[in-house]
């Protein structure tokens, strides 16, 4: 049953990763509440007020005891899952330790500590495309770092680059967002015990201790207070999942654009039976490109209803905490299919150099102006230099010659004052520049991924 | 697995109801691409252009002919369901019949009209569920047209209305949603049958033909021009949905207030094992109204990405489209389960007239301030009414002593010049204005309503 | 003083008409308050409780009388801009009018009626701006009727269609969201005069009569029951002006494509002065659809505050409704610009046929090659019809061939058993069924234009 | 002229300060164009390539010696500011100067780095106000950490906690967003000179030194390669933006309904003329709420557009782009109005604990039902206790008789098998526990905050 396309058997391959998917199904949710009752009653045995064996009883119980469609037929009754699943659960133990168990929890500590549980083993696995994709992209980068390449500004040629130089910037841009994950996961993965109302008084003197045993158990962080309508990280990490996406989506819209017919520069990663038309059998489409950019699209908006569930009335919300349910994972999601077709397109990306040097000419030296305004701009003056090559310009689309040509024609000689614009023509220039900056950005990069990878042993 | 709490187990029992969850099931939909794919086949029979024997024989299969979990794996290959789904069902026809399955027809074709039809059968739900809501608020409207009811503004008390008039203006907000359902359905309902770009040439001059008996084969409309890149009728279904949840979530957002603890004045439906805490065995939460707004406010975003969807590049969306497949169905799946709560709510509201009456007193007869210095501007003017209420006022919140009983020392008489007050205090006039509005809403409701149920035969 | 690039001096008249400006100006919007509060003393003169002079010396009063900085600081006080409102309006007043200024009514009805008054000037500005647009993409539509283009679906080329059908495409999705106009603003164009709590309780018996007389003094719908905290009427208005840029943005998108360097299809209207470059004299921006998409890029989002204004918490909203004063506005100034930038493209687009058909032949025939296959699938049946062009398609990729060529080797002629292709190189019936489905879609339009343009006097 | 009610000199000062209206003003945005096209000067003065005087020309040159409404239709025509404002200042140089100016420049360096100075403005102002609003609540939180008040979840009253204690929460999501504050500086806080594509070519091999000593002039960071394409700093102060004002929301959030009527636990400080009601004179509004409310409500849509303007197409991006220009400010705006607002509350919200203690009483004691299940479920089990408490607690709804009256029936004496439950009615563990957390809180907050207030100099 699927109402979002993630979730369908038929299209969430598409969208998702196998290994995320496993991580938010029913059966990961229900071993991550299993898993959390289990340290709590661990953290309570070990300040004596619960039984020694609890812990262990819990741990011996898995998600396929449980009758999964009994639970969400009580759930939707009760309103949430605790309070079914805590019955289902205390059934499954013997008579005995049934009394201890969930003791001085509320539903929100179990569901919220689960979810950081599976929000733990998301971000393992997106971290681990983002190295990937990463290190695709700077080998990309710099395999094109001098391959000349039309840049464009506002849908229009306007000065060459390299196609390294693109690469360059999208792997700045995904860079930035990788290299805010450590610090994202070190606010997030928080356990939350708090009782009722965050003060965990049911505990009495030794809820502190708990909380940290707690969180201890679970190599987690323990909370300064509760943070059961403190809702920031869940809206962080929406952000931090959308910015990724973002970052992605700029590559994949790029690709998109080069890998058109008519600019024909690059091309998705061939791939047998990939990208058919069910109708027009010659046709590749750009399935990477167009599984991240509907991510993208999916996914900013779920964003704002991680921002609202901020406005947690109370000590405890009615409707936005729920909605988080509703939106936070699918970003996971979104994410996790977005990265592994951004990670093929880095590491298989065809690249057409001769398409891209064909392409530089189409506009018949248009390409080169703003450099000969430059130049001659030094003898005439910026505004002259300007006025005569726009005039120029329109030459070349009226008449079809190159500019160049245009230039040496003898009323444009003559107003240039003998100066000789040949070299404007020159691409080196424009490939060194776009070089080094290449270079740059990677070394940026590298700096900053040292840190990252080496830092932060488990978390 | 499950990346929305809507397709949970565990969780989308509470958030949907048992039949929208089918018609936005795997099942349902292969279901709705077989249907078409008949269609299509019948048409093209009716034409002369497939055999006659196809139709049929893609009416004798059934959904759980389709190994489901294969077609996703092949989807997330091919980019698009409808290639492995086509190659599939050749394989379940007879080999003769094979090659005339999907003829001119492209992707875009079958997976927007099987959502079409998918959408028909989600909408004719809902309209059942808003029938059944109006006439619960109604009722209750009636019933409490003249139960005295503190009037509140911007979260304080301000002058007295009746329960009833609330209701209405609950009424007035979802009947307003319902009335523009028929006008939507009539502009979504259409089949899509235009070929890889829309113009079906492929199957040239029978084209527009066929195309318009697949459209009344399905019982839909047919389209003036291809939709492909035409997506208004979508981003208008998700904005109607969203409307209609804004108006159930002003409700949900009022019974939450009206039902806290200190206000008091109406309890949710007493449904046993509902609302319970796994802490507080006391407690009555608001599970309905939660619902209601946990919908609203996962609902709200996904419009954003049907908004963008709209800017469909050229004649199909790489992207935009897609991102329709994760976003609208789940709006359906939210309005569901809001709508089955509302009913819930509007059948079985407790309301405690009483408790009313009581608060309608705490502020010391402040409500009535307003008519006070209404009656005073007569004699006054409206200035030196206001300032002389305003200080009474102060009296009355420093000293504890009701404003009718300031209003009667002295000092004031004589300011007030010997104008008697009382009748400022009588609550009949405020009952009788406000019921006035509750029957003038509910006729406007019943005006379009009468319309609305009488109106349009089968669309 | 500007936050929103829309108020600018510096950006402002690139992103608004300067009509729309006025209409949200302060003075525009103080004169709207000045003819509510008037329309007001007239109907309470009407019915007896206010003094006959009243409404003609608040019409002698003009907003520059008033001291808007001033207003403003007192409103940052007050909260609200009525009260200081009010008190300066009195002080204008002689001195025995002063006390029946805004009698019974409350903050909410004087800014909603006002907002309203400025709605239906902004309503009548983009429904003359529609009309016009849609009056050239007619025009242009019927003139590009059969010039052959490519069309394009996932970023690739397709199969070929006509530009005249690409305008139909977008002629109908503006089209769509022109029809829809009328029934909004009846909906949305009604006078709101409730009173505190939007019972109107202050003026007794005489208040339904009242509001009815203040409505038609207006020009507006007097409603059944108070909105004050019924908002969908903004909500829709909000959706409805995202729809309208998501279909202004469908065509400024295709046209920075088509416009593209490598593309060439298409440029925007050559204006003096537009769209050149700081850095590089021969650029030529398309600047009209940059407007356009920046317009719909930040107008969507704010629908989202609008639907979120719905949950207006009991008789008023504490925050919700102030905030779409924050909101709604804008999307009115985008949809200015917006649509002023779009019928100067529709009006002045330059089309290049020679270049769209140039473009057809750069994949060496493989836009035919659904032609093709649909052909030979009479013969050899769907599924190796398919494979055999898919091969064909391989080697002219591989060869630099036309796909005709390839076709007529002698490999090839043996599989297609001497069934002949040729024709399914024509582009004749391409351009046939496309210019059929202009045409559908210029009488499908006409039809709702007629009733559209005919229907509704005033309102 | 105001669409954004931000830019209203009528409804502006209501929603923002003074400081940061004038941070976004057009004339600050001007004065930041010349000081960036000042240091470009001064930069390529020091490297040789502008007249040494060019620097200092500039910096004579103010804001009021343009004629912005003429900038305004000019910038309309040509589709950025830039291009006449260069025209503009070129006109106001020396003759002999004015061809040097903007050289190797484009209009979104100049653009960009303006932006990023009016930025670090905002920063500051609001950095200012962040310190002054966290102290406010730390004084608040500690001089309340042991007042008893009734903890609340999903609208109901569950158990007691302190007023304190919510406080701590409120104050521990703003220090969250305040703590993110630095390391958002120095990721957006960079300098932009990067000419058409970014790659600074036609200033050849000077080009890197030249984009370093920009910076420094400015006081900004250099970028490691041009962000013309890399919008995730613009997309991630957005999103700062809307978790701050989300923190304060909560805040505002839980003042509104604490401030009801009928809970009145709390007031909003009493400024005299604020919060009055145009109808009602006795009614004192919450303000300052709901500007808090209202700013977040608009506010948080704004970044999904900048979310979206990461999605940058190529070099530079046709729309997406200059739609930052119309959300991102307004943010800063909102921010500003909120944090005042904020302040004023945390500073003088008046708070009353008796009403706070009368309030803990009208449920009957059922805010002690948890503590009493605990404490039975050591000697019954949990199960067994819970159910026993839970038809206590129905007596005591039934009855009107207290928890604890009912608990010392004979009836239920013996199913508590003797247990003395007196205790569980003590308020004094719950207090205890509250004020701990307060404490802990506090010191999290600090810990945070003495590194953030020392760390950072300058930026």
């Amino acid at each position: 049953m699927t109402f979002s396309a993630l979730d369908s058997a038929l299209l969430g391959p598409l969208f998702a990763s196998a290994e995320m998917r496993y991580v938010f199904s029913d059966e990961a949710r229900l071993e991550a509440m299993l898993r959390v009752e289990q340290a709590l009653a661990r953290a309570e045995a070990e300040h004596g007020i619960a039984p020694a064996g609890l812990a262990d009883a819990i741990g011996a119980i898995t998600p396929r005891q449980f009758d999964i469609a009994a639970l969400g037929e009580k759930t939707a009754l009760a309103g949430v899952p605790t309070i079914p699943f805590v019955a289902a659960l205390q059934k499954l133990l013997p008579e005995d330790l049934r009394g201890y168990v969930h003791k001085g929890a509320t539903t929100q500590d179990i569901v919220d500590t689960a979810l950081v549980l599976q929000l733990r083993d998301a971000f393992a696995l997106l971290q681990a495309d983002l190295f990937a994709l990463i290190d695709g992209l700077k080998a990309l980068g710099l395999h094109h770092a001098e391959t000349p390449c039309a840049g464009r500004t506002l849908g229009q040629q306007a000065t060459p680059v390299t196609f390294g130089f693109k690469v360059a910037v999208w792997l700045t841009g995904i860079a930035n967002a990788a290299s805010a994950l450590p610090a994202l996961k070190e606010r997030v993965l928080k356990a939350s015990l708090g009782g009722p109302v965050g003060t965990l008084a049911s505990l009495g003197e030794k809820g502190p201790a708990i909380a940290e045993t707690f969180a201890r158990e679970l190599g987690l962080q323990p909370a300064p207070i509760a943070w059961h309508a403190i809702r920031s990280p869940m809206a962080e990490t929406g952000a931090w999942l959308v910015i990724l996406l973002g970052a992605l989506a700029k590559m994949a819209d790029d690709v998109i654009f080069l890998s058109s017919t008519e600019v024909g520069e690059v091309a998705e990663p061939h791939i047998p039976g990939r990208g058919g038309s069910s109708a027009m059998p010659h046709k590749r489409n750009p399935v990477s490109s167009i599984v991240i950019l509907a991510a993208q699209a999916a996914a900013k908006a779920h964003v704002v209803t991680l921002f609202d569930a901020m406005i947690s009335a109370q000590e405890r919300s009615p409707g936005r905490w729920q909605a988080e349910w509703l939106a936070l994972p699918q970003l996971f999601g979104l994410a996790s299919g977005a990265l592994r077709e951004a990670a093929s397109l880095a590491k298989g990306l065809e690249v057409y150099p001769q398409r891209m040097m064909k392409n530089l000419n189409i506009t018949g030296g248009l390409l080169f102006a703003e450099a000969a305004a430059a130049r001659l701009s030094a003898k005439l003056g910026r505004i002259e230099a300007h006025a005569l090559i726009e005039e120029a310009a329109r030459q070349v689309r009226d008449t079809g010659k190159s500019l160049q040509a245009v230039l040496k024609e003898p009323a444009f000689v003559e107003r240039m004052q003998g100066m000789p614009v040949d070299e404007a023509f020159d691409l080196k220039p424009f490939v060194d520049t776009a070089a080094f900056w290449v270079r740059t950005a990677i070394e940026a990069t590298e700096s900053a991924d040292a840190l990252r990878r080496g830092g932060g042993n488990g978390v």
